[in-house]
Formats: C-alpha cells, sequence, structure tokens
C-alpha cells in the first residue's frame, strides 16, 4: 500500500485531502500537524480526533516550537527583523519550519508520497513544495488542492457524499495564529485604501490603564520579564498576553510574494514588536557603529530570504554566525511604558552601556580628548572632501 | 581691519564672541543667522536687533528652507531616513545646511576669517569646521568657545565687563527647532534609562479627538495635504501644527556620534514620522522588490553619512541619483488617522499601485498563471537548494 | 494568416523552426536578426539570404549595437563590472538586447506569435520569454525546440525532407560572438578540471613584441585610443582587434544559471579588460573612498541582476543613475603595457587625479595638518574602540 | 627609572629613539620586534645585537606569525580579499599584528610609556596609537620621530654625537616584507603615471619554464601543496617561493589612506595571489549564489576596516564568524598555471562541487525539471517586470 505523509491542519482543504488519497488512491496516509507554538493542547486533540474520524492510518502531532525559537525567531530578535520596517515575518517564518518537520517525518518513516494542501495562489505551496524536495528528495509531491482547483463546494460536496458532515462554515476573516503573531487576512485587506476593524483582530483591547515591563536581555535573547527569569519560549507567550490586552503590536503589512506580486496581510504581534524594539534600543546603547550599520542591512537580507523560502540556503547559517557573534555585550534591561494601541521605550541599564562610559560622555568636557585634539581630527577628517573640491574651483574639463 | 563673518544664534556663546572678537581683536564682525525654517520672523528680527547691539559690522539672515527641502529633506524622504530606525535627522541636517551657506557667505564677503560658537566635545563643530574648510579654504576658522574653554559665569562676566547686561539664564532643556523636527536635550537624556517628562517636550498636546488625514505625493514628493496641493515646504509646516497637537512624532534618539561616543537626544517631529512613514507605505505599493531592498540599504548610509558630517561627499549626489530615480511611480494619496501620541496608516490609492494589477492578484486564480506554471517555477527555484543538500546524505569528507 | 516574430540566427535550430512554423503551422513567419556588434555585414546578407531561401515572409537585420552601449556597456564601464570577478557579461548582456529589439519589432508590426529558438535547459529562453512578455504581452510565445525535444539529428531530416540540404555540421565548441566578447563552450568547459585549450579559442596569438596603448577617458567613457579620439564603440571593436593579437583577456567563467545550477564556459574579451581595468584604475586616483566603496558593491548587484534577466525591472535605472553620477570626474587617459596573453597598467594622468592634490601628498610632510593633528585626530578616531573594550578588563557579565 | 616599550626595527628612526630616549630623558626602555613572517632569523639576531649596543634595557623578539595566520591571515583568504580589487592588504594587516602584540607586552610588563617611530604624515601611526590606547590604555604614547619632526641627516648627527657610528644609507625603495607580500615604494609610486622599473622589486624573474602546481584547501584553508600536506604558514611561504621565480603577484596599488589622501604603493605577493584565486575559484564551484553574493560585499568591508585600523571594532569578530561559516564545503584541489609574470586557473576538484551534481547540470536534458516546468518558472519569474510595466502603455499620471 502507498504510504503518504499528509500536512494535516483540520480544516477543509486537508480534510478533503485526507479523505480523497484513502479512498480515491487507496493510499496509508500519516496525518502530521506541527505545532510551532499557535495551538492549544486543546485544538490539537480535536484535529487529531477527526483526522481519525477521516482515515488516518496514524496522527502525529510534533511540537517544535523551541526548535523554532533556537533555529529561527532567535535570529529575527538579534536582527531586529521586521520585513519592510513592520512585519515580524510571523507566518513566514512558523510554515518554514513547519515544512521541515513534515518533511523530516516522511523521510524518517519512507513515505514515497507527501501531500500538503495549498493552492497554485499563494507563498505556502513554495515552502511546501521546497522543504520537501530538499529534505525528503526520494519522496513525490501531492497537491490535490492546487491540481484539481475545486471549489469550496464542490470539497464540502465531496466529503458529504463520503460520510463526513462536519461544519465547514468559512470565517470572514482567515487567521493563522502563531507564537511569533497572528495573521488577520480578508475583505479590507484585499483593498490597497482600507483599514482592518477593530473586530477583525481576535485579540480585542481589553486594558486602558497605562503600565511599566522591563525585559532582560542576555547576549540578545530575552531571559526575563518583569525581575523574572524564564525561558525565552515562555517569556513570548506571557508578552504576547501582556502586549494583546492593549491591543499593541497592530497593523497591517503590504509586501512582495515570492509569485512577484504585492499582497497585504493584517496581523497583531504584542510580543514580537515589544521584545524587537526593546532589544534594538538595547544594541544602540552596547554595538558599535560599524556592527549597527552592517546588521542592519544583514538583517534585512535575514528576514527577506527567510521570507521568500530561502531557509535551508547556507548564506542563513552564515548571517546566523554573524548575527550570534554580534550579540556578546546585548545584555541589559529594558523598561517600556505600555498604553491602549502603543508603547513608548522609557530607558536600559547594561554593564556594557557605552553611552556611561568612564572614558567620555558625550558633549561634556573630558580627559579622552581636548579641543586641540578636536581641531586636528576635523582637520584630518575633512581632507579627502577638501582634495576633492579643490578642482571645482578652477575647473579643468 | 580683519574681516570675519560669524554664525550668530544670539545666544550666549555667539554674543561672547561677537563681542570679544571685536574689542580684543579688534575685528570687523560680519554675523550671519541661517534660517533652515526653524526661526519665526519675530526671533529673527529680535537676533538681528541683538547682534548690532553687540557690535556686528552688518547682520544678515539668510533663508535656505527652500534650498534646504530640494538638496536635502526630499530625499529624505524619498528614502524614509530615520537614523537608527528612529531619528528623523532633525539638527544634523539642518547644521549642514547652515554651515554650508555661512562657508558660501564668507567666501562671498572675501572674509579673513570664519567664526563658530560651538564647543570641543560635540557634532556641531565637526560640521562647521568642514563646510569651511571645504567651501571657503582661505578662510581661517576662529572658535573661541573651543578654545578657551570658559564656564558659563565667565562668559556672562565678560559681557557685563563690557556693558552687555543681557538675560543669559539657562533653560532647563536645551531646544533646536527646526522645519524637520525639534530637539530636546538635558536632564533625562543624559542617562540611559529615563524617559522624558510630558513637559520637556515644547508642544503639548492639545488634541484628542481621532481624526484621519490625507497626504499626497508626486514622484515621491508630498505635494498635496487634505485634498489642497501645497508647496511641501508649506506641507511640512501646516503638517507639523496638526501632528504636534497628536504630541505626534515624539521619541528618543540614541546613536553614534562623529567623535566616536554615544549620546541620547529626545526630539518631536510631527510632519517627518507623518510623511516618512505615508511616503514608505506608498512605496512598498508601487516599487519593486529589488528597488524596495537596494533602497533600504542606500538610504540608511545616505542617512549615516549626511548625520557624519559628509554631505559634501560626492557619493552623496550619487546617493541622490539613485533615489531620485526610484520616485517615478511613487505617485498617490496615503490616508493616515491621528489619534493621541499615536497615528495608524489606514492605505493609499495610486495609479501605480501593483496590489490592484489586472496582470495578477495575490491568492486569486488568475490569467497569469495556473497549477501546472506553480509546480515548474518551485522546481526550479529549489534548484540550487536541492544541488547543495545533495551532498549532505553521504557528506565526501 | 497568423502572424509570427522568429528571433532567427540562420542556425539549424532557428532554421528548423522558420520551415516547421511556415509549412505545418501555416504561419506568415517574420525573421528577425539582432546584430549587437558581433556579425559581420557578410554574416547578416548570408542570414537574410537564408531566411529567404527557406520561407521568410521578410527579414529584418536589426542595429542596436549603438543603442547596446549606450544603455547597457556605458555602466559596465562605469561599474568596472566584472561577474564573480571574472566574466565581462558578454552573452548575458547581448541577449537581453537581443530578445528586447525583437519584442519591440513584433509589438511594432502586431504580430500575433514570437517565436525563439532556445531549448528549455538555459538561460537564454529566460530572458526571451521575459523581454517578450512584458515588452510585447499580448503576442503569444512559441519555442518549437523547446516544446519538442527534437535530437538534432531530427532537425536536420526534418528540413530535407523539406528540400532544406544545407550543411549543419556542429562546431566542437560553441561560439558566440559579441561586441564585449566572445563565448567558447564545449568539451573541457562541461568539466570543472580543464582548461580550454589554445586552439579553443577564435583569435590566436600573432603578437608576440610588447607593446603600449593609452585609453582616455571622458566622464567615464573610453573617448579616445593611443592619442586619437574615437566614437566608443569603435573604439571597443579597435580595441578587441589589438587586444587580440596578444590573446588578452581570455578566461573561463563559472557561475550561477537563472536555472540555479552552475555552469562553466570559457570566453576571450580583450577590449572589456583593457577598459575595465584602465577605468577602475582610473577611478582609484579620482572618486572618494565612499564613492569606491558604494560602487563596488552596487556595480555587483548591477551586474547580477543583468545576468539573471532582470535588465528590465526599474531599480536597473536607479543604478545606472547611480553610476553615471559618479563619473563626473573620471577623466583622463591610463597608459597600459600588452604582452602576450597579460597586461599591466603603467599609470594615469587626470585633472582630477586626487593624489597629485596640492592640499596633501602622502606621506610627505605638508601645510595640511600637523603632528599636532595627527595626535588629536588618532585619538578621537579610536574613541569608540576604546569605550568598547574598556569594559573588557572588568567584565562585568 | 621611567619604563618605556619601543617597537624597534632596528632602522634609523627606532634607532635614533632608542639612544634619545635612555640619554635625554633617562627612560628604562625595553626594545621589541614583532616579526609577522618577514623576518629571517639572522635579521632578528642582528636586530637583537644592535638594540643592546644602542642601550636596550631588554630586546624581546616576539613571533606572531601562528596567530596573524588564525586570527587574520585565514579569513582573508575566506574573503578573497584584495583591496580595490588589487592589493592583499600585505602591510596594512602585518602592521596591526605588530601593534596589537607591542601592546600586548607593554601591558604585561606594565610599562608606563609606550614607543613607536613612526611620523605624521602616514597610516602606521594610527595602527600604532590605536592599539596602544585601547589595550594597554595606561601607558603614555610617545613618538619622538612624529613630534620633534628631526630631518635624516639629524638623527645620524645625533646618532654620531653618542658615539654611534652605523651607516644608515637610505635604499633607492623603501621595502617592507612580510608573509603576505612586500611593498615596494618610491620614485615612481609617488607620481601617478610610472610603473615601477624590473629592478624595483626584491624578487627576479628567475625561471621561465611554465609549470603547474595544485594546492589543496580544506574548508577554506590552504593545507596542501602538490600532493603534499603543510602547515598553512609553511604552506604560504613555500608558495611565495614558487611564485616569485616567476615573478607573479607584482602590481601597483593606489588607494586610500586613512587621513584620507590617496596613496600608490608597489608590491610582491605571490603566495597570496595564488591562494586567493584559487581559493575564489573553488568557491564558485561550492558556494550558493546567495553566499558568493553576500560574501563578496562583507569581505570588502573586512578589508577595508582591516586597512583603516579598525582590526579591534567587534563587527569584526561578527565578519570573521560569517566568512568562517561560509566555508563549510570549500573543500578540494585546485590546478593552476604558472608562466613569467602570469598564471592561469586550470580547474578545479571537490566533493561538493555544484557543477558535478546528479540533480542536473547545465545546459543539458535532465530529470530535474522539463520544459513544461521551465516555462512556468519563466512565466511566473517575470510576474512583477510585467506588472511593473503593464502602467507604461497607459500611463496614468
Amino acid at each position: 500500500m502507498k504510504k503518504a505523509v499528509l500536512a494535516y491542519s483540520g480544516g477543509l482543504d486537508t480534510s478533503y485531502s485526507l479523505v480523497n488519497l484513502t479512498k480515491e488512491q487507496g493510499m496509508e496516509v500519516h496525518t502530521v500537524i506541527v505545532n510551532t507554538g499557535g495551538f492549544s493542547d486543546e485544538e490539537l486533540k480535536q484535529i487529531e480526533k477527526r483526522s481519525y474520524e477521516l482515515g488516518s492510518k496514524r496522527h502525529e502531532t510534533i511540537d517544535v516550537t523551541d526548535k523554532f525559537y533556537q533555529n529561527c525567531l532567535r535570529y529575527l530578535i538579534y536582527g531586529n527583523i521586521l520585513k519592510n520596517n513592520t512585519y515580524p515575518l510571523s507566518v513566514s517564518a512558523e510554515r518554514m519550519f513547519q515544512s521541515i518537520a513534515i518533511a523530516e517525518y516522511a523521510k524518517e518513516i519512507d513515505a514515497e508520497y507527501i501531500v500538503h494542501g495549498s493552492t497554485g495562489a499563494g507563498n505556502d505551496q513554495i515552502r511546501f513544495d521546497v522543504a520537501f524536495a530538499v529534505i525528503s528528495p526520494k519522496s513525490k509531491i501531492i497537491t490535490p488542492i492546487r491540481d484539481e482547483k475545486l471549489s469550496r463546494q464542490q470539497e464540502v460536496d465531496y466529503l458529504q457524499k463520503n460520510g463526513v458532515d462536519m461544519n465547514w462554515e468559512k470565517a470572514k476573516y482567515s487567521i493563522n495564529k502563531g507564537i511569533w503573531g497572528t495573521s488577520v487576512g480578508g475583505v479590507e485587506t484585499l483593498s490597497s485604501d482600507k483599514a482592518l476593524p477593530e473586530e477583525a483582530y481576535p485579540t480585542p483591547l481589553s486594558e486602558t490603564q497605562p503600565s511599566v515591563i522591563e525585559i532582560e536581555f542576555n547576549k540578545g535573547e530575552p531571559v526575563g520579564l518583569n525581575g523574572e527569569r524564564m525561558n525565552s519560549v515562555q517569556l513570548i507567550q506571557k508578552l504576547n498576553k501582556i502586549g494583546g490586552k492593549y491591543a499593541i503590536g497592530r497593523d497591517i503589512h503590504v509586501g512582495d510574494t515570492i509569485l512577484g506580486i504585492k499582497g497585504r496581510v493584517g496581523f497583531e504581534a504584542p510580543a514580537p514588536m515589544l521584545i524587537i524594539k526593546a532589544h534594538h534600543l538595547l544594541e544602540k546603547h552596547t554595538l558599535s557603529r560599524w556592527q549597527l550599520l552592517h546588521k542592519d542591512s544583514l538583517a534585512n537580507w535575514y528576514g527577506t530570504l527567510l521570507h521568500e523560502a530561502q531557509y535551508l540556503d547556507p548564506v542563513m547559517r552564515d548571517l546566523e554566525a554573524f548575527l550570534e557573534s554580534s550579540q556578546k555585550h546585548v545584555t541589559g534591561k529594558v523598561k517600556i511604558q505600555l498604553t491602549p494601541y502603543h508603547f513608548n521605550m522609557i530607558g536600559i541599564q547594561s554593564p556594557y552601556d557605552m553611552m556611561q562610559s568612564k572614558v567620555a560622555v558625550y558633549g561634556e568636557e573630558n580627559d579622552a580628548w581636548d579641543s586641540r585634539d578636536a581641531r586636528g581630527f576635523i582637520k584630518i577628517f575633512g581632507n579627502q572632501l577638501k582634495i576633492y573640491h579643490s578642482f571645482d574651483n578652477n575647473d579643468p574639463s
């Protein structure tokens, strides 16, 4: 019997695929769901239950949240990465790790086929196909939804015909929840000129009283919240709750897809926004000018390539090596004020704070140099400009 | 008689310099103040009056606001330039243009000396010295404050002894007002861990009712506000007033000075923040992926070099050529919601909006490609990764 | 009758396509050959003759050599562009301009079809397909060779059956001659470890006596050779002859194709190598440090995107604006010694030579600064390093 | 008695400094010479002997050649670094390591003073001053030559008066020999338009018979020569001898000094040129496209910052982490043909050669994709260009 691994989410498309492959193709379908921190235990149990009801030979729930943090989110923090200066790459990053975990599972159980439910119109198919082909090159890729181009109704009808009578009602907004942010698509995001209404965001504003939080970093990693040390994954989840109450971290991302066309998606990502902005502020105090300059442009590339399904390119490991090396001094505490929809950096404390150095303090007399030194510095500093412009006056051309 | 041009602000340091050079050195001092949009007519008249009282041979007010916009601010907008992702370069940019205008004036009137009142501890001395040496290389640079290292009190005493009995009380915060932002330094900004209090900001919150504005851009330049076409300089000034009422665009910048040490400064810059964020959003809809990627990193450099007194380096002209070329399609309208301390992008309209193309729309079935094309695309797209990782399994080393 | 434009080279593949489309599909085939400086008049006449013999409705020879220089080669010179520090992009660049010219012609005559003879295995199909789809979006693209996957013998047989009895013997090496270099592929270039033998290069070594040439540049463009002013296109062609006698500019390029796999190709490109190396030397004397730094990395991108069929991306216009702006001072003369297989830069003369400035000369006492200035300069220059490392001694972590 | 550490080379300037500080200032002078592979044992013994004759309290020879390779040259190889695409940074790199070793020694013996013999006109003073101030911040820097501005004759006279009667004849060319290249300055290099004559280069051409060598790399490091495994430092020295006989690796570098003015220097660097070009070729076969692109621009920065005395900036460690990570697959053998003044890459062999992959070979039919895939690939690949240019025809502005 042909063994297939199906990336199963419990939704209509993958449920259709599960039934269809089992019944029509006579395959032995192993369903897999990969949790990167966006599913609750309750949801995972429901999905497992449904998979068996629909004919899964064996259902596997793989939790890669820690791996996702260690091998990806950590670097997004080091790099202060927001795609187009807005989007924390919530879905792009997590889908990659789901794809990889599924491919590894397929390889492990020696699956002849590997199946995903994406259409031919979006980015996800690329992340799945690429990870599958690279990691489990012997498994053939099957994509019923992409190939058969069925309508929602046709899928529902097929399932009903096969005795599956579940509720497949389509939500007004398409929501994808993950540890690094929840995306919200639909209605207004299909236009260019409309904002998402308050009610489109899953987490409503529930706290209006301002408060102050403190995030502690150790070599670039968030390790403490309000004085309490904790695991970074837990910290992110806790911070998502706190920030979510203030409706912090909402925005709309407009960007290029791998397919070359522009797309627009709303999101709420309280923890990513708070952590990245706090981390960046700490870096401004502790990194050298050259580090700040080069990190910026490299981190932009890291985010772009991650978004574009290039996570497995070896250059990503090289960029990670750079980013990790840069965090040696990024240790300290950052205070932030939270208010509804908004937050403000208050300031930082760090043993490596270059602003509070004994060598010199900006704008003050000091022992590091005197006015005569400054004069000399500027004279030589301006040498090349003087030379370049010395040709201007009697232009020889 | 030795002719000197003095960059005169009306403050204690330059007043001391004016009297001292006239009386002790017997110089003929020509005072100049350069307006880049931060001074009112009233203030300029006061400064002129005072200069003559203190012995200026001739006082000149040079308005370079339009030039400043044309030769600098325009590019900061094209590049969405915020130093360290925060600071619109308010002072750094304007000081450069003041330095250049003074140097050109000194050259024009053939001044033997050229004088500024900066100390040896900050960035401004560098901008002055470099511009003076490059543009008016024959004028010798004199810097009484930097060289004599007098205390405030010593300067006041000297002036009193010379019959000048004005009020030189020092403000709690040092404020520098310009069209591209007002900087606020002192007290808390000398620490790393404290925010500026509400009252430190010159423009108080005075409007709490949310409202929506619309900025219109033509090839990257802001040319209309709320449906009314206007000159970009006027638009910026008007927008500063509107945004200022909401206390929008306040933040604290932490960054590297040219002297190699870190500094921290507060600022309020409503118009720059609104314009840059709106402009950036419009670009996300109208520029190609490659343009967005390369603009980001080049604009970062433009801002850095401008900040570091390199405005006269020819590479700045090259970067400007790039930035200007990139704006061909950056035409359209951007709607923004203003609320106290905060604003949200609503959306854009543009004839060049690549998201609303007839060729293809993200996530939808379309005529541009079908699922078979997508499969082929991804296959070839993943070629290099497949090849690279094909060595992994039987590692030959 | 269906009108088709065929990119016709006179070779087996496009001859097959011409006959096949005319006879089997009943199309009215308009053949076009685009000269970018690689074809002689004699060759073009032969190709025209053959096209009519094989059934072309109308044959057009379009010469875009000047346009190719103006819109592309000029920028490759400004940017000193050698892909992977080796390859002047001889074929990649010219194929793009041929594709564009053919697409423009198809659009002009309102052709329903547009045909090229490339296979599905290489880069050229991408350049053709992209240019055709962008510039003449209404023309459908037909690619008989790619789609039918015929062997050479099958094509020859088909042509013979249709009364075409020409000599289609395959050369040992596949040669593509252009103004910006001649590529040589086959036999050894299919391996990774073998060099091309002497006889594989079309232009044999014929001059062993060393000589000195002088190239004159005006704002980055080559405008004079050995004291004689001439048109840049003529200059390149003349220089190819001179350098070719010395077998200068031969090498093997190894690089990434757009399809993600690596390829290897030999080439001879005397004029490009001589011009680029001379131009770069002149730049080292006349550009600022910042210009040199940024030009390098941008030019690398220009070459990469050109190679990868992205010439029509608007970012290319932006990069060109940067490159053109940078050439303001790149005026002067460069002397080069030619010897067999090799050349040496002797030196340059330029009115903008920053090394021969009156302001200061390296390593000599001068008026621009004294030892006290140098001491001050270095003190402040080292500030940030001193601060950063001041934490090392009593590491607080 | 005041303890001073003097960077002693045995030349006139440092000999003058040694005698002067001992006799006039009554200092206890500890002389140090740091070998980075450029001095023979014989030379080092001579220098030691002379130092004691001139009054050194204690002379120390510190060999940092292995450290220099491990902490610097290795990265120059990984990055294929040639400043301005020409200069292997021979002197710039080695001077930095000498400065650091001297500063560490001064700190270790708790020297109150630290002395170097550079003038105020060049780059070396900056490397010395910066390394001294960062690593041994408590030692005061003394620079007799820079401060006293004596002529050569005045120094000779002073030494003679103090009983030192050595031969201080100045050579026609100033030579600095190191493991990573020998620099040659003087006469022609002071002009912009003259080449160095044959006799200016220390190593004469002595071999005219072509030969083939093979360099073996392991993860980017050169580890074997002509089939024999050896330590990388030994390999470099051996290769310098072999290449030197062919007069390979000679050129003239024109570049920016840290002081902002342009300088020109000749050099011979056979091993660096052969290793870098061979290493780069191996990378073209084994690195991904993205690695090649990003390495290029980062390596350029590494070289620039190293040249500009920024070796101690933490960003250099970050760049090294990137470069080291990128070398995982850079393993294999490179064959090179040597001829007088010139060399040619023949080819490479590597277990990671991406050109010889079973997945696909360029230009050939293969299993990785078919013509239908190619068509789909190009369609989607061209999407953004099609969208961007779709506005051209009915330009809405």
